[in-house]
């Protein structure tokens, strides 16, 4: 895995666990919620992980992009289905989103990169 | 047309033409790059305008949230699909948008209250 | 019960008996975290109602300003705390959030008149 | 007065008394604030004007926006002016903000009838 | 202290310093009502750490919720008092917090690895 | 120049040119409107800098407030105005965008150390 990548899933893991650990029942619910909102229902997982990326980048957002990017990279999404997504979430959220568009796109490549 | 349809779509319309009229150039390519990000590309419309619609909704603007909406519901977008968005919406956003989501359900009654 | 505040509740209860009937999963476990959160803990009642009233404040989400001014009413807060709380989300959140500090003083003076 | 202008102004103003009626200093010392910023400085007044008008857009507040368009108009700023203005913040706000948009045309529209 | 605590402190009383040698009155006194608002009033100083600290999470500022989480520490507040407040940040502001909620729990943990 | 702006020009540089490289129709034209928007106009070029600032600033964007600096710095504009806009800013979006105050003053000295 490309060094980016492991870090940021490295740091997501470690301290998600301390969350959980702490057994806070709205916060751990929370939690669970996430699996089942992007599960398949009436909307296929590659719709929906298109949904979550663009919440996340019009919210700005860079962690929660990066996250979205990497689960439709592994859903086998192409780089011009999430390339499109995130050209709605610019035009809707403007050039004050351009900053995470960079990020995304640097995640992106690191994403490629690991193969 | 259902009254609250009608009068939504007659305020928008009115407005976008003075707007239009006014010929500011960076407004007026704004208005003009929507109906392009929304075109059928790696991405069908479909997909295009439920990534509005939940970008609508995180940002809590109930007037784009009621556009977009209109738009699924006229490309025929199932009430289930439209739900799964909102509930996406709902939980990457938190209990903050859940106002937002009153409007939205009040909005789809009245789209399906027109046929 | 005050016309103004009789009008806002009725709403609420009709949409919330509509997204809730819908039986989507994520939208309901939503609403029922709310009783959770909010329920007595290693923070009251009264403490927790504060926490919810200043954040939707400088979120600057009237509906849910409202909400909380009439749980913090129920539960007996007084004006004067109240105002801290929301004086508290002012500064933080700036004048931006002043047309919302309008409203909520006035729905409080709502809540007052019921009596 | 426009009839629309005057509501805004009356409401604004009857809210505002209640608000400093109350005593509490740290809203009341933010109130004065306001006064102190948008004063002639390094900046003129014209050109603070317009900054709060782009920072009021870009939020989202639509009686702020009003607010600032009000004192744009009576410091003799032009449309093209503040149309500008509106246009910069259009851009970096993102199409989430052409709601907001058309209710600043519409009430520009009120300001300019009242004369 | 520790070093995380130590260097997020030290940076920012350089900076604020810098910002209030200027002598820009309007940022010097916002600063100064900073002291104001979380004085003990109607409401103790506890809740109102508390408040600062949920309100910096919904709004997603980490900077402002290490700021809150350690005049929290040092007010005594017990971590599960200031868990629940993060739990209802969470919940009202979303998945989009919890980014932000990883860094709260990493700065908690430096603030207790201090004794 | 200094190795901050240089750093941050840098990466902004090599990162646009690979969105741009990418072809997105959407994406393009809304780098492209960007240079639109701040060109003479109505209103004159450091006026609209600053109303990029102030938005930036309120929108708590820090690559966007570095940019906005940079050229504000290099149009001529003094420090007594940036920061008037700056205060102007802080007051609008309240203490929540002190941490990002910061971060702009610093940046204003990497500007003003390049000489």
């Amino acid at each position: 895995m490309s060094e980016v990548v492991k870090e940021f899933n490295d740091y997501r893991t470690k301290m998600n666990n301390k969350i959980l650990a702490d057994n806070n029942k709205v916060i751990k619910r929370i939690f669970n919620l996430d699996t089942n909102a992007f599960a398949a229902g009436a909307l296929d997982v590659k719709t929906k992980e298109l949904l979550g990326l663009v919440a996340s980048l019009v919210l700005r957002c860079d962690d929660c992009v990066k996250y979205h990017l990497e689960s439709c990279y592994n859903e086998g999404l192409s780089k011009e289905q999430v390339i499109e997504t995130l050209s709605i979430g610019n035009l809707i959220g403007g050039t004050i989103v351009i900053p995470h568009l960079r990020k995304a796109y640097e995640y992106w490549d690191a994403l490629e990169a690991q193969s």
